[in-house]
């Protein structure tokens, strides 16, 4: 139950943003008496915090990334990006955070940490010198872009791009931004 | 007049979103009867659109870009798009189109029509072969990626690395969209 009302609100959050979500129409949506979603969330802070948490899915399997070769991680990572926005789950918690955290600062402040924190070190995991960090946030820079333009915006051609085309593309970027020569 | 309750809105949809944003508090903060705003703008719809409209100066730049030598036009992208958000004007206003567009559904449309119809065609002008749309946006899905990481979401190291070290590190991925081979 708790489960449904979180993947109501990240669609609420997501598509009618902060002031066009109340936790009255999450209860008519997924059919509960108001006073549940009150029992599980005090408010609905606590129900943006908990739609707009990254899928842990999602970390396990940037992490499972550094586990492949150096050489082959560009085409993982851009695989399992397409992976990943291919489970509804993932998707929509994604889709979620990134379309509230422009408008809401708390969320744009959760998201800054979350990049920060657990996601940069996770891409530059396994990665060697100084510049790890540095190349991940390139990695993540051509990741987001990506993301904005085929699944958030749905931009052409990119939108209907077949995988291994979108792979063939992309992956040759982030692989010299993890292991090629920088500048 | 109209320029300063444009730039006010821009501000006003960019940080309180659309619901954050009343016509009375943009002319309070621009210091005019609220009339005045009614007589230039009718509606709150009028005011985002106009609040929301690309700047020409930056469509400008980019067809400028197209006119550089092929193998310098991977600089030339990065070097005007750091020209561009060093420019207030035109920062503010990208600003507010990425973060509108995120929550309004109205922004986001005209975002997918502006980028569709005038950004990429500007990108792939002077570009050779069948292929020079999706060169066009996987040139964007790079820029959109180093905006939203280094401007909107100024998240470290990419927001305070020197100019001269974004165009080394990030043009050569710009110039392989544009000129060189694909997959």
């Amino acid at each position: 139950m708790v489960e449904r009302i979180i993947a109501a609100a990240r669609t609420s959050f997501a598509h009618n943003g902060w002031a066009g979500t109340t936790m009255r129409a999450i209860a008519r949506e997924v059919d509960v008496d108001p006073a549940l979603v009150h029992y599980y969330f005090a408010s609905k802070e606590d129900l943006l915090d908990a739609a707009t948490m990254p899928p842990a899915e999602w970390l396990e399997v940037i992490s499972r990334t550094s586990s492949v070769p150096a050489r082959g991680r560009g085409e993982a990572m851009v695989r399992n990006l397409i992976w990943s926005w291919n489970q509804p789950a993932i998707r929509d918690a994604l889709s979620s955070i990134l379309m509230t955290a422009a408008h809401e600062p708390r969320t744009r402040e959760k998201l800054k940490a979350f990049l920060t924190a657990s996601l940069l070190p996770a891409i530059a995991d396994r990665i060697e010198g100084e510049e790890r960090i540095l190349r991940a946030s390139l990695t993540a820079s051509q990741v987001v872009g990506v993301v904005m333009m085929r699944w958030v915006w749905e931009i052409e051609p990119l939108a209907s791009l077949p995988e291994d085309e979108l792979v063939a593309l992309v992956a040759p970027t982030i692989q010299r931004y993890l292991t090629g020569r920088l500048g």
